[in-house]
């Protein structure tokens, strides 16, 4: 047992390295004092008197009824700390990169791709041959600004059959998902800004939000969608500019978005001015389509961006945004300014991927792959004790919690040193209270040392 | 002539535009009074009349012995204004829009690119047809995060040949030259910060940093580089943190950069932190090298980015960024926080393409046809009364003056409307000073149309 007084030193170390770290930037609301408590495992009264030495210091600012906030500027930005790779603290990053940077003999449940082998190979091969054949424009010219135009005729259609109207010209293509979002918060958002993520989403969303130095405020995310009545308090108490949320499946809960819960949403959002970013990566996992906002809301106030990386290839990488008229002509200007007229080739090859006639085909074996998988994976997870969060209907996450409130941090690294990557759930949450939890990916839990490494670790010191 | 009071209230409107448009961002210093009064070709009275009215009303605010800045916030991020495409104004994204929107069958003297036919199309349909054969991780797998291995250890043999030691894990890739000038923007660089460019310069530098929100300083370009003095003044005066530059040939006006210029840049920015960005682009059009910052520096404050949109493909786009590496690795956490691990395929297709032994005999066919062209441009464009800045040794941008001072960015919208798109000189200048220039691109030139369409718009009412 630790003093209180070595308590308080760790919280306020711990406050420290995130504010160096940027993982809260200057400005940014840092966790309440209850929610740091429950996250460290030590009393109210505790987190308090470290949050107050840090006013005292002048690293937090407090305003009474409101919280404590990270004072000051500092630089250069720093997303995370630096530090040899193996040892680098579990951050939003983290993940990403053990995930890119492991060799590939290493096991990745964590990771949140497919694994090589289940893409649709032969149809990336089979255009490439045919883009080698294609005009020379296309190998070696600038894209046009709003990109490949037969690419975006296909999505207009494919939108349409999630009930979005989006016509070509409202749709530009971009390098990737992640640029979509990118060059969105760059459109809309001024530092300082606050904006809504669901808790827990997505970890690069806070990797990203970060690099705008804007103000992220978490919205508990149910099994039906983020929760309404949250949403609606974190509406009246920040006015907020945008709220990024995935359609369809939701990363890393493998939910999804109820029609009432959608209904709600958007109703709440109709006194503001909030916008909304509805990330649709994963719609082609989907065996029925769960509601979309942007279905619902007809593109007023929600912009829908997705992307191929995780269908057809993450080499060859194509995104798109979807959005109102007049702020694609803004768009268009910024993405011209920060990376010129990118990606031509790669829309050309996605384009030939999609189309090809056994893509469909293709996709549905994935499905009915990802669904036998999930219950294996599920299966055996139970077997060593880990609680799944639900029963996904489609998707390769599953969100599990570990027994006993066992470290997810802690565990990830002992797996790692045994070469197997795993995706802690603190990655994911704005509020750090999911330490318990981990997102496996099913598609790469196939080989039995996952869970020999994991119960191993389990039976460990954490 | 117009009378006094509609001067004045021209350069207010003016000036509201453009702090509309976010040409100046807010806190951004707006041009000097005289030059103002130049580039408009108004009396400085009338300059100053229209600037203290704009202060008075509380657009700009005025600080005694600095200038006038621009007030307050506003929002959202538009870097130019919105408007029907002939009719937009000519901003820093006027020819980018153009160049990259027109349809291919009109003449394009004005863009920055060669011809789709004179790239290396044979070596690009070779590389597509080798990637098709390749393993599978290849063709669907995320890029590790400083990106395809052999293409790295290939930039550091050919930065070697420039002088420069840059160890391949000191390479990123990225996904153009201008996605790593944007990262190190972002990395750097907090909003309000000052920022040294040539003056003229690259148009997308001055579009690029509108979106970081900082303050640009133009320091003029001589035909060894930029002026020694201003430059010195400007490190003084502003303590900027970037300097970003053209090395080899600089864009738009053809000059190299001299040793003796090149030393003594340096040596001013000795008791400095500034951070220099140098834009190594059009290294493969050089006959014989020019001398290379990074080299005399050893990448210690500065950093050398490229790419090989211009010699290989801008439709399987890369580029890459030669840093310290402290710098590297968290310039890596803020590429994968904002764009992932992305353009694998493109890079191997780069690396494939560059690597084939056709690659270096196609570039100096290039080289030597650029020479003639070059020729035969500078003697047309002087027949018809204009006047070479100077002759450049290498590249495919000449930098030439309209004879009695006609306005180019007149001239550019007339013959816009003739099918021939120009790139005025006050988009490449921060001070707005080459109002009378225009930069041609000789690899684009071959057509006499340019020169008719060209003359009859200088004999118009411009």
């Amino acid at each position: 047992m630790r003093r209180d007084g070595t308590r308080i030193q760790t919280v306020m170390d711990e406050i420290r390295s995130r504010i160096t770290a940027r993982m809260y930037s200057p400005g940014a609301r840092i966790p309440s004092v209850r929610a740091m408590a429950k996250a460290e495992q030590v009393s109210v009264s505790t987190v308090l008197e470290a949050y107050e030495r840090l006013a005292a210091e002048g690293a937090l600012t407090s305003r009474p009824g409101s919280g404590f906030y990270v004072a000051g500027p500092s630089a250069p930005l720093a997303l995370t700390e630096l530090g040899p790779k193996l040892d680098r603290a579990v951050d939003p990053l983290w993940i990403s990169r053990q995930s890119l940077e492991t060799s590939s003999d290493r096991l990745k449940p964590g990771c949140g791709w497919l694994p090589a082998s289940w893409m649709y190979e032969r149809g990336v091969r089979k255009a490439l041959r045919s883009a080698a054949r294609s005009e020379t424009s296309t190998l070696t010219e600038y894209a046009s600004p709003l990109g490949h135009l037969p690419l975006r005729q296909f999505l207009t259609r494919r939108l349409a059959n999630f009930g979005i109207d989006a016509p070509f010209q409202n749709i530009m293509l971009t390098e990737s998902g992640t640029h979509s979002i990118d060059l969105i918060c760059r459109f809309f958002l001024e530092p300082g800004d606050t904006v809504l993520i669901d808790d827990p989403c997505y970890f690069n969303f806070q990797a990203l939000l970060k690099a705008h130095r804007v103000n992220v405020i978490g919205v508990p995310y149910t099994k039906s969608g983020p929760c309404v009545e949250s949403f609606g308090a974190a509406l009246q108490a920040h006015s907020p500019r945008l709220y990024i949320t995935n359609s369809g499946i939701h990363n890393p809960t493998g939910a999804t978005l109820s029609p009432v819960t959608a209904h709600k949403l958007l109703k709440l959002a109709d006194s503001t001015n909030l916008i909304i970013v509805e990330d649709d990566i994963f719609a082609d996992f989907e065996h029925t389509p769960a509601p979309r906002l942007a279905a619902f809301d007809g593109l007023s106030r929600v912009i829908q961006i997705g992307s191929f990386s995780k269908t057809v290839s993450a080499s060859a990488r194509c995104g798109y945004i979807a959005s109102r008229e007049d702020w694609i002509e803004g768009l268009i200007d910024l993405k011209i300014a920060t990376s010129f007229g990118g990606g031509r080739l790669a829309a050309d090859i996605v384009y030939r991927t999609i189309t090809d006639s056994g893509y469909r085909k293709h996709m549905e074996w994935i499905r009915t792959k990802l669904s036998s998988e999930m219950d294996k994976t599920l299966s055996a997870l139970e077997a060593i004790g880990m609680k799944p969060w639900l029963h996904p209907k489609a998707g390769m996450y599953a969100w599990c919690q570990l027994p006993q409130a066992k470290d997810a941090a802690g565990i990830a690294k002992a797996c790692l040193a045994h070469g197997v990557v795993l995706a802690p759930g603190n990655a994911f949450s704005q509020s750090m209270c999911a330490g318990d939890y981990l997102r496996f990916n099913v598609a790469q839990c196939a080989d039995p040392r996952v869970y020999e490494v994991l119960q191993r670790a389990m039976d460990g010191p954490h």
